[in-house]
């Protein structure tokens, strides 16, 4: 057995099953390693931005981490900036990235460059084999570092001749470490904090937004009447009838403000404290009101179900409470194409149980808002804000989950980066709807222009927001990429159309015209 | 004046005219500063690794740095690859990277990441600024490091306060520092060499293959009757009639010390020693064969103009040497699209004082061989190995040379990387005709498959290394980028449309359907 092979071999012992990939010849070992040995999927990306983004929806809808196989430092750094997306999800995943000869290193051959500098700002974990014989355990240490409570990127370095030097039999997987639980102490002031204030409200990320964690939320909520508020761009939410109704933290910073101070403390849970995305003149970083009491249950690296469920135990909360009050599913919606009308499609329309990858950037902002009524779903979002997400994580969702529909709302800007995707979507049969919104410019850069004061940017700075001169022409691109795609320019088609692609298997794209 | 105005007007005042940006909201006072003030043509990619590639070509057809203007970490990120490339070709860019507000850096805001670290890799000069007072002296300085001889891509990171904090006027270019002569010792070596080896030859790269340098070139071979032999990945080369005849060292090892065993002797100049493009298990990295005595007349730091200059005068070369034996030029080519007949149209047909971007892959590594007879034209290869340059390079030397003709070989795989180039062209209304060499698999792969003896692979290796399932219409493609394309499968037919494409103005596709 050679390394690569080994390799593969500890992977599958540790419950690797997929393998998103787009390798070179630094990798090859490894490909022929996967390609004798049964038991991993490899999953083509035309660009490594994909694979990284299908890793991170892959990890999210399954907890588990898939393998990424990528090719030195540039081939790698193509990946990063959805690897900094799968960072802030803290969602696990194995990246393998081939490197050169150990022995070939010293030579300075045209793709050498230093993979470690650019790899560690989104690796929770790093490593450079420096042998076949330790291959097999580097990659259980790895697997390890990926899968530990709550997750993160193990990036394993493997130059070509660890991969082809002979090595002994595949590692045994390793034994994970429970999350760290909360002190009695923090349970006790998060219940005091919710028992005390006229106001308090649960403000929730990570992983306290699905599964028994949200479950405990739900009694929680019926036992105290606190808010319940999400950060901005969870990596994922349960929601749907059965489960608590969580308002989304707005994405400005006054509004943000705005939606806390209607509270009088707030109890963190599985989230960091809510800060600003980005700095603004003469404005706070931080979001907590100013006179709001905020005390905090659990890190998202704690045990955040533990926590909730000790909280609701010492609430005395009712065990099965009653469902929250959900609004009836709306009509399909008429009129215009915008972010109102985009989520009451959704709504009229979703399947029971469908995925939603959101990165619909200024047409998603209030999707949360409009899609009251929908059947239950799962909700995934932009976690890091590094655009070019949405189509890539919707494809790992869509392998995670093959009997789930996935629905990919997608900003035109954002999914100009990585529309590669589309090509995975067909080559795997996937049952994936993208819908683009097309409104032809970077509408929140020019949002951000008016709040800088520029109301009327001249002809240099529009050209820098705009999409148009020329129209990009989505159907045309989706098509090239193989996929069967329409264009929609009112609400109600967009609602037949959604109706109809939902109803048929393998990947579809609604070119959504928007004002 | 605010600091984003003092950048800007620096640049200016350094000579930079273009900006290759995609901004986002930490950018915005410099995308305004650019609005107001005269003088920098912005230019939008869809995706960064467009700007970085651009900054490239730009920057190799004119010698001078742009500008590109990217979004904190993330954003840079996806533009790394094409910085490899640069940084190989010894590009000189000032490459401009907005940060988070100073102040707003601890609160680890969702786009938060190490930037430095992602950053240093790819940059010859590097600084974080710490105020708006010293944004113009650091801009400044980061121009001269830019443009310093050879060149490199100076990276300084712009928190957004230091862009809208108030700021002193802009500061004065510095002096560059000319480049370090040669020894006297070096050039009678290399003298010495090309005189009494047997068959003596000249190894050239970098700066060796353009200008003066050039010239000097054709003079010592004239008096000393040595072989022309440049680096496989050539920054850019002046080739046609009334320049000497390089041949180009071949990409595969074996191949490359077959090419190199037939001299006795090698003067190295401006470039790297030649080393194999992968390690290969029992194969060596060096491909300077045994036996073949070796000089270095100069580093591609060093005087390489001055030293060849030197040298030529020492050998008392004539001053006009006759003009190299030049073939005729081809008749169009017939039959099907390949290498061969791809190189035949291009010599057929092409303007006189071109520029061909190559990034063919296997479909362009004999370019240099099949393209004989050739109208005088410029070069420009994949220097860091780092696929999805082509059509971003061909970007950049389209904006940098107006009035010349821009031909980009693109193979499909990593066409398919940064496609979104294509839509710069059309906005821009660049005179770049892209060939797209589609043969639906990442050839080298399968090559590089059967070089590691797996000549039969199983479906799992070949779905890794093939287009097909579906394929991609790359003329839709190109038509939703707004290009006119079209679809050619023989070789007549394709030196029909390159000199109907080459003759009308605008961006132009013309996807080659290859086996």
């Amino acid at each position: 057995m050679d390394g690569a092979e080994s390799l593969v071999r500890t992977a599958i012992a540790c419950g690797i099953k997929v393998c998103f990939a787009n390798p070179g010849t630094t990798e090859m070992p490894l490909v022929a390693a996967i390609d004798r040995v049964d038991g991993v999927r490899p999953v083509l990306g035309l660009f490594e931005g994909v694979c990284s983004g299908a890793a991170d929806g892959y990890a999210r809808m399954t907890g588990r981490p898939a393998m990424t196989l990528l090719h030195l430092g540039p081939g790698f750094a193509n990946s990063i900036a959805n690897f900094h997306n799968a960072r802030r999800a803290r969602s696990p995943v194995l990246n393998v990235i081939g490197d050169h000869a150990t022995w070939h290193a010293a030579f300075d051959a045209p793709l050498t460059s230093d993979i470690l500098s650019l790899a560690r700002p989104v690796s929770g974990w790093i490593r450079s084999v420096r042998s076949a014989e330790r291959l097999a355990e580097d990659t259980a240490e790895a697997i390890a570092a990926a899968g530990t409570y709550p997750g993160r990127v193990a990036t394993l370095i493997v130059p070509s001749n660890c991969q082809w030097d002979p090595a002994e039999g595949p590692a045994e997987p390793l034994t994970l470490q429970p999350p760290a639980p909360v002190s009695d102490e923090a349970v006790e002031l998060a219940a005091e904090f919710l028992q005390s204030g006229a106001r308090p409200a649960l403000f929730l990320g990570g992983p306290a937004l699905q599964g028994q964690a949200l479950a405990s939320v739900a009694r929680i909520a019926e036992a105290t009447g606190c808010g319940l508020v999400c950060e901005t761009f969870p990596a994922r939410v349960e929601r749907g009838p059965g489960r608590p109704a969580v308002a989304r933290l707005p994405y400005f910073p006054e509004q943000a403000l705005e939606a806390l101070f209607q509270f009088t403390s707030i109890v963190i849970v599985g989230a960091r404290k809510p800060v600003a995305f980005f700095g603004y003149p003469d404005k706070s970083s931080s979001l907590i009101p100013t006179g709001v009491k905020v005390t905090r249950l659990a890190e998202p690296e704690q045990d955040v179900a533990g926590a909730l469920e000790a909280l609701a135990s010492l609430l005395s909360a009712p065990l099965s409470p009653a469902a929250a009050p959900y609004p009836e599913r709306p009509p399909r919606p008429k009129g215009p194409i915008n972010s109102a009308t985009i989520g009451a499609a959704f709504a009229a329309v979703a399947p029971e149980n469908c995925i939603v990858m959101e990165e619909g950037a200024t047409s998603g902002f209030n999707f949360f808002v409009h899609t009251g009524g929908a059947p239950t779903h799962t909700y995934l979002s932009l976690t890091g804000g590094s655009i070019g997400q949405g189509l890539p994580c919707a494809t790992g969702a869509a392998i995670a989950c093959p009997e789930r529909k996935v629905i990919c709302l997608q900003a035109d800007g954002g999914g100009l980066y990585t529309l590669q995707a589309l090509w995975t979507n067909v080559r795997e049969s996937l049952d994936v709807v993208t819908l683009i919104c097309n409104n032809r410019r970077y509408r929140i850069l020019q949002i951000e222009l008016a709040r800088a004061g520029i109301t009327e940017p001249g002809p240099k700075a529009l050209s820098l927001t705009s999409l148009e001169n020329p129209e990009i022409d989505w159907v045309k691109l989706a098509q090239g990429m193989g996929t069967p795609a329409v264009r929609v320019d009112d609400a109600e088609v967009l609602a037949r159309e959604l109706a109809r692609t939902l109803s048929e298997p393998g990947p579809h794209l609604i070119e959504m015209r928007m004002e």
